[in-house]
């Protein structure tokens, strides 16, 4: 008998139609003889109205009860899932985060699991019981108190539990059918990726695909569970997320997995550094101490007239205000001109492990721009990602130019469900 | 320093500008010298929102599950509460039930406290926060899952922990002014009662008064905590519940407490029973092995030409259905003629310790309903309160004669700020 890991979005369970519908789901899951843990978010938009609740109250809500607050709403939808299953006939248990032993650090709003205790699931699936699991959530180590994983945060819960559990597979139901090799409200022939490796998967989640996060990715690679990212809505395969293919899961695109754009990001140039040793680290000591995550990194090549250059970088577009702020309060440090930021930017990454093979995939990814009249701005690689940042009015635009070059165009206009993805 | 425990109801806190408004209440205790403990109810309709959800993923909820569910609505109020309390400049920590050590047995939906260790509440007391805890709900001692304490469960928590911590005085801030002498929104002229005993409060609570339930008052009681009951939304003094009047808590009426009604209780009649031993004990022990329990019990003359008697009791109008059936299936075993039910009946009582050593207070109760022209159908007498049956048609104009006779009527037509309770 085998160990599935189920993890349903906050989309998948808006309404009590939802809910039962993913109560079905999971019985058929058990009758074919599966034991089975689900991992449910918060129905719909609950937790937006909670965050809302929040800002009513208080400008800037304390991190212990703003987790305290947040909770509330995957304790709403597990013990509903566990009532519309016992509905049906079966027997099901919900957990909280702390119940399920999901040990966390004290880092409120974006904690991180450090241990994974669950002690209380065994037992109740030992029991024949189906496990319900609050995810997003756990319970830090020191203080006991609640917290709460950040955004993905239900995802992760699930892959840790998979992992702890020793699952098979970490089934992620979602409301999309898979992971595709773009966007495909950009590109309405992106087709849908039937195996992909975890090292693509976890470029494409560096790259702006929202489907599964990077963190979630990586922690399933680091125990090697085998992902399945499927739809809650049409019962379909979706796509497998694993070390290597399968039984009879396809890998049709050997060279390049996907196209992924992400146009959340900006630029900021700091312009008029001198060019000695030591400037570029004093740039990025500065923005690190303000805790500030940046992408891509470009460094001109310096005039030799004036012995200065320019410095760019990608960093979130939230981020951009604390980032100029603090470089201008260590200008005297640092010693530059001016600033320059700009938020029209987007970024259009082409990820696959075939490239580092093949030398013709840069050249091909720069013509297809080029033919499309897309300017680049910046250019980074990796072995198996190209990025580059053009305007943002040209973004969707570049996708499908190079989506077409590569050969990813689906044959048929096939039918594609598509909305937002749950947390 | 004195610790003060305040409660506050769902409608005090069903909204943002309502928790906005208890935190400034909650923020004027603590300057005020005191440690403050607050225990706090779901926002507004909340609970009944969740009952209706599961409500629609399941006709039959399961306990444990239901217990999980309902648990959220405190879980968002009390961080919210927090959140206000912190944006106020004060140090405030919120607790769920089982944090803060609220043991109860494992009966879901309606469990019983069987112990509070509240430790980490003494802590926060200590290092000067404010705590905010989750009302209605604990954690069973055996299984250590999420349980609620159902009806008027707050009160009883806030009462359970002003004992635990030895608290001067548990505060229910409500939406009324305090405890009447009849329901207000009958009697215009019914006025607030200064100070009330225990024992007055309890009979009060046991006929109908539904500002205090009878088993936070009983909780009070066995440990002496005195309850001061009043509006969140005034602020002014409200009714003190204790042993004994205090300072200058006035203590007018010195006989009579007040006079309360009830019109959620129906009367069976079993017609036609032998009249032999036995007889009534089996009727009766087939209503408790149903798990009801009623309230009045009148056994009407036998009529000596047939040997046969009719035996009367009133009972929760929501368990008649059930009584009937395990009066009709024990048929047999019992031996009676036939079942008469009636939802039409009010019942209406007189509270007040004074009536001990006052001969005449029963003639004139029955006096009064005989001017008015109601008719008594029952009569239950305790040492201290009068209860009658009537018919729900004639519980208003009953209840006003019996309020001016005795003397309760106000001089001024004050108003009267009143509205639901919540739970």
């Amino acid at each position: 008998m085998g160990l599935v890991v189920q993890k349903y979005g906050g989309s998948s369970v808006a309404d009590a139609e939802g809910i039962k519908r993913v109560a079905k789901r999971i019985v058929d899951a058990k009758k074919n003889g599966n034991q089975v843990v689900v991992v449910v978010s918060a129905m719909g938009d609950t937790t937006d109205e909670l965050i809302d609740l929040a800002g009513q109250v208080s400008p800037i809500p304390a991190g212990r009860e703003f987790d305290m607050l947040l909770t509330a709403g995957e304790r709403i939808s597990m013990a509903l899932l566990a009532m519309a299953i016992k509905n049906l006939g079966h027997e099901a248990q919900s957990f909280t985060g702390s119940q399920a032993g999901v040990i966390t650090d004290s880092v409120h709003n974006k904690a991180r699991i450090i241990d994974v205790t669950p002690g209380r699931i065994r037992t109740a699936l030992d029991e024949g019981n189906i496990a319900i699991v609050a995810g997003f959530q756990g319970v830090s180590q020191d203080k006991k108190d609640i917290t709460t994983l950040g955004r993905g945060g239900s995802d992760t819960t699930a892959v840790a539990l998979a992992a702890a559990l020793d699952a098979e597979v970490c089934e992620i139901y979602t409301d999309v059918d898979g992971v595709f090799t773009a966007d495909p409200r950009v590109v309405k022939k992106a087709r849908k990726i039937d195996w992909i490796s975890f090292e693509d998967m976890l470029e494409l989640a560096a790259s702006g695909s929202k489907v599964l996060l990077h963190r979630c990715v990586e922690y399933a690679r680091r125990y090697n569970i085998p992902i399945h990212v499927r739809s809650s809505f049409s019962g379909l395969r979706g796509t497998w997320v694993s070390n290597e293919p399968q039984g009879d899961q396809k890998v049709e695109h050997a060279i390049i997995s996907g196209v992924a754009h992400d146009v959340s990001e900006a630029k900021i140039t700091v312009v008029g550094v001198p060019d000695k040793p030591g400037e570029a680290a004093a740039i990025f000591r500065t923005i690190a101490n303000a805790e500030i995550n940046i992408d891509m990194v470009v460094q001109n090549v310096s005039a030799a007239s004036t012995g200065l250059t320019d410095i760019s970088f990608t960093l979130p577009k939230a981020e951009g205000r604390k980032a100029i702020d603090a470089l201008e309060r260590n200008r005297g440090t640092i010693g530059f001109e001016s600033l320059r930021y700009d938020d029209q930017i987007a970024k259009i990454s082409l990820v696959g492990a075939g490239m580092k093979t093949n030398p013709g995939v840069t050249a091909g990814f720069f013509e297809a721009l080029s033919d499309a009249g897309v300017n680049i701005e910046l250019i980074s690689t990796s072995e198996i990602r190209i990025s580059v940042v053009t305007r943002a009015d040209d973004v969707i635009e570049a996708v499908r130019a190079v989506h077409t070059a590569f050969g990813l165009d689906s044959d048929s206009d096939e039918a594609v469900v598509y909305g937002g993805t749950g947390r």
